[in-house]
């Protein structure tokens, strides 16, 4: 006998392959979407579709949109000669949450990896070094993620970019805010030190 | 400036609907959808709209089905004199996981809870009751799940039908396999006393 009605499991397999998902939460959510009311079950698949077919990549600065260039780089008031180097389309989010960058951004869509056979060719590495010049850069800021293939990826940039822009910087390390000195790790609590700034 | 591009936003609306899903898991499973290979996004949204149509409740024993009557109620080799009541579909997958249930299943959709407004009528007891007499049922095991509601159904139930049915039974309650006496909590303890049985 099959546990499942053939369609019921094949949703169950295709929300197995979301990233998180396992086997009993794919069994709940397929379950849940056989219950829920009809428009809601409808407006997911319609959304899934909608925004594979109407979302790409920004010409410019790599991040998701639905019109080139994307909103952030037509927007007038954004200072151009202040890039951040961003590794994902998510990162550049997080940062417009805090609503305290004024500059724009590059996403390299990744971070070199040579465990994973990601090298500097297969990120948009070539699209921002056309950027510079045409933009009149003044400080790239290297906003990779503070782990091993972050800083590595930060590292090689900023060798490949200081010959050519007049600042390149790294987002500060330390201890995150309301964390607790007693549970930071050693390497975060010595850059906070080394980080110090004068009061 | 608007965070996500709209068909972004709606995408991620339509998944933080989904139980056990939050912003954040939202933001990270709509943004996997759009980095995905396009099969994938589009497997997903075709499984969503097929299960929608073409998954129903079987007649007879309310299970989720393709056809009418489901797979288990066609099933010859079923015992037809033993039959299961259990709340949900996906306990019915549970039970037949052990592939030791020799019987039929029916599906109550629900337990009674008077504190969100589920009583009697909303549950499908009803159609329990005219099965009864026509597959001459000689044993009602009640699978309500060992919890208030659970425990409350299975009460009403028992005094339903005992007039009707030569036996009625409830599944055991006791320590868990492979769980620890320490740990257990006292009603379990004190029901794994109640329910010893001789060696």
């Amino acid at each position: 006998m099959h546990l499942y009605p053939n369609s019921l499991a094949a949703l169950i397999e295709a929300l197995r392959k979301l990233p998180g998902i396992g086997p009993k939460t794919a069994q709940r959510l397929a379950i849940y979407l056989l219950h829920a009311p009809r428009g809601e079950a409808d407006a997911l698949a319609r959304a899934i579709t909608e925004a594979r077919e109407k979302i790409f990549f920004c010409s410019v600065c790599g991040n998701i949109t639905d019109m080139d260039p994307c909103e952030l780089c037509r927007d007038e008031r954004r200072d151009r000669s202040l890039l951040c180097v961003v590794e994902w389309p998510r990162d550049i989010i997080a940062f417009e949450r805090t609503g305290e960058f004024p500059g724009v951004y590059h996403v390299l869509h990744g971070v070199l990896s040579p465990m994973d056979g990601v090298g500097p060719d297969d990120l948009k590495i070539t699209e921002l070094l056309h950027r510079l010049p045409k933009e009149s850069t003044s400080e790239v800021i290297l906003a990779t993620n503070p782990n091993v293939e972050g800083e590595a990826t930060a590292i090689y940039l900023a060798q490949l970019l200081k010959p050519l822009v007049p600042k390149v910087t790294r987002i500060a390390h330390g201890l995150p805010v309301g964390g607790d000195l007693e549970f930071a790790d050693t390497a975060t609590l010595s850059r906070s030190l080394l980080g110090r700034q004068e009061l």
